[in-house]
C-alpha cells in the first residue's frame, strides 16, 4: 500500500501519478512501460499515467504522488492507504480496435466506450484513436448512439415542461452573437427558454463568455431552475451542471488535433441538448468560403444528418442555412459583442444592422414553435417584443437575476488599425483569420481584447483608410495579433 | 528567458516541461491549453508537454523545469537560457489530417511525418492518430514510402561486402530462439551475418535478451564492427546502433493501442534491415491458430506485402511460410532459452528437436543465398556445421568476442508446476498464452523466469502429471503467472 501525497503539478487533461522509481517493492518500470497504472483503495478508482521520480525531495518511500487532476478525480484525502497495480485497458478498448479494423459497432459498445472517456479511463492517446477511427467511417447509426450515450453519462435536466425551446449555432463567424439577443425576445414572449453555453474553445468570445461582461453565467442548477422559474429564461455557461461531460473530454483532444467532423459535431450538439433537457431547436448552420460548412453540398448532408439524430432522440429540430460569408455584428471579443448586443436590444440607430436581423430571423423561428403562433408569425411577434424595449426589459431582469457584474469590463486601452493598403470595395473577410487575430489579441481570456470591424464586405474604402481596429489588454497581445495582421489582414478587396 | 533546471521525473516517452502557473510573464495556461511548448535557445529545440507547478519548493520563478526526456533530448547544460513559446503543431501534422480524411499520401508527405516522429516532434496522440489513420487503410506505395523514410531517419549501416545476409521472424511464438543457432552456423560456413536484433516489446524475451544470458550485447557500432570482420557474424542489440529510430517511437505507442498491422509490420521489420545494411534477407512467416498470421490467406497477403516492398528497396527476400502451431522447443524466457539453443549447438542428445530442425531449416534457407551452393544444398551444408561442433566453436568464438557474461544467470528458484486435470494427449498449445504467463512471471525482465514446457503437441499425459513449469525470481511474479495459469493453463487436451 502507498500513501497519497498531493503534488501541486496540473497535467491538464490527464491525470498523472508519480511515483520513485526504486520504491516499495513495486516495479516500476514495467508499470511505466504500460503506461497506465489503476489507484484504488477498494472503493474509489482513477486511472493514471506514471512518471517515475528519481528525486527523493519530491516523494518519500511508501508515497505516491498525486497531480491535481488525479488528487481531484481520486477524491481521497492525502494520507489516504491506496494499492497500486498494471492498469487493465478499459475492455471498451476492444470495440474502439474493432472500430479501427472497419467494423461498425452496437450501441451498447458505443455506450461503453463513451462512459470509460467520460470516466477519465481513456488516455488521450486512446480517445484520439477512437476519433480518429470515427473520422474513417461512422454509420448514422453509430452517431445516434454515440450523442444517446454522451447524453446519458452527465446530468439531464428536466423542466416538466412540454415545450423548451433552444437555439443552437455551430459557430465559426465572428460576432455571432445572437443568442443574447434571441433568449430575451422568447423569454419576454414567455416561452421557457434555458440557455446553457459554453465558453469559446477555439474562437475569440463564446456566448459565456460575451454574457459574463455583463451578468455571473456560473450558476449551479438550483440558481438556473429558480432564474427560469421566475423569468422563463436564462443565458448560464454550461460547464456547472454536468452536461455530456464525455464531450468535454473529447473536445480536449479534438482540438489539437484539429478533427471537426460532422459525426462529432451532430453528436456533441445534440447530446448536450438532449441533456439540456430542450424539446425543440432551432440550429444555424452559417455557409460561407471561411465558415465550418463551405458547400451546399456539405450543408445539405450535414443538415440531414442532424435531422435524422434529432428524430430519433425525440428532439422537434428546425434547420437554417444561414449566410456565414462575413463576421456578424462589429464587435469580435467578449466587451465588443456585450457593446453591439445591447445596441441592438436598446434599438440604437447605430447599432449593427445584420446583428439585429440575424437574430430577429432566429427569434422569430424559435417563437414559431408555439402553437399560437404558427404559420410564421414569429418573426413579426419578435420585431414587436425588440421594438418595444420588452426584449430589453427581459434582458435587463436576466442580469439582475443572474447577478450583475459590479465592475464594467474594459476595452483593451492598447490599439491597433489595420489600414486598407488601397482603395476599393471590402470584396471579402476571412472569418477564420479575423477569429486568429483577435485570440492573439487575448480574446477570450481578455474580455476587453478582441476586433473591432469598421467596414463590412460592401463597404467603399480610400487608402490608408481603418479597415478595423485591433484592441489588447497586454502589449505581447496587440504585438501577436498586429504581426499576424500585418502577414494577412484577413481583408481582400474587390476588383 | 527562462533558465533550465533539471528535475529527475521520468516521464517516458514524452517529453515534459514544468512551469510555475503564476510566472515569468508567460501566460502558461494558454500554453497548456494547446498542450505543447516549444523549448529552445535558438539552436536546439524540443517540442515539450507542458505541467503546471503550483509548488514553489519545485521550481523558482524564472526556472523551466525539465524531466528526463526532455532535459535529455534538448542536450542543454543546466541553467541554460530558453525561450517557450506556443508550438506550432509540426506542419507535417496535415498530412495526417489528410490521411484522417482518407486522402492517400506521397512520398514526400510520408517522409516528413516519419522525419518528425523520429525527432519527437508528435505527441502520442499525434502517433496515434496517424497510426489509427493508416489501419484505416494504406496503399502499397504508402507502405513503401514508410518503410523508406523509416529507415532514412537513423544511422545506416554499410558492411562493404555484396552479400550480407539476415534472418528474421514476425514473432509470437514463445521458444523460437532460432537466431541464436542460424548466426554461428552461417558464421561457420563464412557469410556476413552482421545480426541485430530486439529486445522483448510483449513477448517474453527476444533474440537479445536471451543472447544477453551468454554475452554482452549492447554494442557500439565500432565494436560490432571488429566483430564482424574477425568472426563474420555479431548477435548485438540493435537500441545502441541507431537503426530506425522512428520505429522505436511508433512502437511505443502501437503497444499500448495494440495496433499491429501488416503495413506496420513490413515497415518495421524492413526499415530496420534495410538501416542494418542487409541485402539478402530469409523472413520466418510462423502461421498457426494462436500466431500472428492465423491464415493462409492472410499469409499470403502479407507475404506479397513484404516481397513487394522488399523489391522496391533492393534487398533479396526469401519468405518460408512456418508451423506455428505451438510453441518452439521447451524454454520460454531468457535463461530456459540459452540454455535450449546451447543444447542444441552441443548436439546434446536431449536438445529440443523441433527448435533444431527449425534453425537447420532456416540456415539452410540463408545458406543458400551463397551461389557456391545454390540449389538448396544450403541445409546439407547446415547440418553438417552443427552436427561437426564448428556451428558451436563458431558460437564460443562469438560470444568471448561479444563479451562472456561474468556471471552465469541462474534460474528462477519459484517454481511452479501446472499440471494435467485430465488423462489424455495434448492437443494444442496456445502460444499468446504461454507467452503471457512466463511475462507475468517476470520475463524477460527477470532473465531466470519463464516457462518449462515438459510436454508439447501429441504427448500422451496421465491426470496429475506436470504439463509445464512455472521459474520465477520473485514470489509476487510466481502468483501472478500461477494464478493466470490457474484461470487458463495455455493446454488443450485433444479428443
Amino acid at each position: 500500500m502507498l500513501t497519497i501525497k498531493r503534488l501541486a503539478i496540473d497535467t491538464y487533461p490527464e491525470n498523472t501519478a508519480f511515483m520513485l522509481r526504486e520504491s516499495n517493492g513495486y516495479s516500476a518500470e514495467q508499470f511505466q512501460a504500460l503506461r497506465k497504472i489503476r489507484v484504488s483503495d477498494g472503493r474509489a478508482e482513477i486511472l493514471a499515467t506514471l512518471a517515475l521520480v528519481d528525486e527523493p525531495a519530491l516523494l518519500k518511500r511508501g508515497e505516491i504522488g498525486l497531480g491535481e487532476q488525479a488528487f481531484r478525480r481520486l477524491a481521497l484525502p492525502e494520507g489516504a492507504s491506496v494499492a497500486i497495480e498494471q492498469a487493465m485497458p478499459p475492455p471498451s478498448l476492444e470495440f474502439v480496435r474493432r472500430k479501427i479494423d472497419g467494423d461498425t459497432l452496437q450501441d451498447d459498445e458505443v455506450s461503453a466506450i463513451i462512459r470509460d472517456i467520460a470516466a477519465h479511463r481513456y488516455s488521450p492517446m486512446e480517445i484520439g484513436a477512437f476519433l480518429v477511427a470515427c473520422a474513417g467511417f461512422m454509420s448514422t447509426q453509430e452517431t445516434l448512439a454515440v450523442t444517446r450515450a454522451m447524453a446519458d453519462v452527465g446530468n439531464r435536466l428536466d423542466w416538466r415542461a412540454p415545450l423548451v425551446v433552444d437555439k443552437h449555432c455551430i459557430g465559426g463567424i465572428p460576432g455571432n452573437r445572437t443568442s443574447m439577443i434571441v433568449v430575451p425576445i422568447v423569454a419576454a414572449h414567455g416561452l421557457i427558454m434555458p440557455k446553457t453555453s459554453s465558453r469559446a474553445i477555439t474562437s475569440p468570445s463564446g456566448t459565456a463568455d460575451t454574457m459574463e461582461v455583463l451578468a455571473s453565467v456560473d450558476l449551479s442548477e438550483e440558481a438556473m431552475r429558480a432564474i427560469v422559474a421566475k423569468e422563463k429564461a436564462v443565458l448560464a455557461w454550461g460547464g456547472k451542471v454536468n452536461l455530456s461531460p464525455a464531450d468535454d473530454v473529447l473536445i480536449s483532444v479534438e482540438r489539437p488535433l484539429r478533427i471537426d467532423t460532422f459525426d462529432q459535431m451532430v453528436a456533441s450538439i445534440l447530446s448536450k441538448k438532449l441533456a439540456a433537457g430542450s424539446t425543440h431547436l432551432v440550429l444555424d448552420i452559417p455557409l460561407g468560403p471561411t465558415a465550418k460548412v463551405r458547400t451546399q453540398d456539405d450543408a445539405v448532408r450535414l443538415r440531414k444528418l442532424f435531422e435524422h439524430v434529432a428524430d430519433k432522440i425525440g428532439l422537434v429540430i428546425d434547420i437554417v442555412v444561414t449566410d456565414g460569408s462575413q463576421p456578424i455584428g462589429r464587435g469580435v471579443g467578449p466587451v465588443l459583442e456585450a457593446r453591439d448586443v445591447m445596441a441592438v436590444l436598446r434599438n440604437d440607430a447605430d447599432a449593427p444592422q445584420d446583428l439585429r436581423e440575424h437574430a430577429l430571423f432566429l427569434a422569430g423561428r424559435v417563437l414559431d414553435f408555439d402553437p399560437a403562433l404558427r404559420g410564421g408569425r414569429g418573426y413579426a411577434r419578435a420585431l414587436d417584443l425588440l421594438a418595444s424595449g420588452k426584449a430589453l426589459a427581459a434582458m435587463e431582469r436576466l442580469i439582475e437575476a443572474q447577478g450583475r457584474q459590479p465592475v464594467k469590463f474594459a476595452l483593451g486601452e492598447h490599439v491597433h488599425e489595420v489600414l486598407a493598403t488601397q482603395e476599393g470595395r471590402v470584396g471579402a473577410i476571412d472569418c477564420h483569420r479575423i477569429a486568429r487575430i483577435a485570440r492573439l489579441a487575448g480574446a477570450p481570456m481578455d474580455k476587453g481584447a478582441g476586433i473591432d470591424l469598421l467596414h463590412k464586405v460592401g463597404a467603399q474604402v480610400r487608402k490608408g483608410q481603418a479597415l478595423y481596429r485591433i484592441h489588447a489588454q497586454s502589449r505581447t497581445g496587440l504585438g501577436f495579433a498586429r504581426d499576424l495582421a500585418a502577414e494577412d489582414s484577413g481583408y481582400e478587396m474587390a476588383g
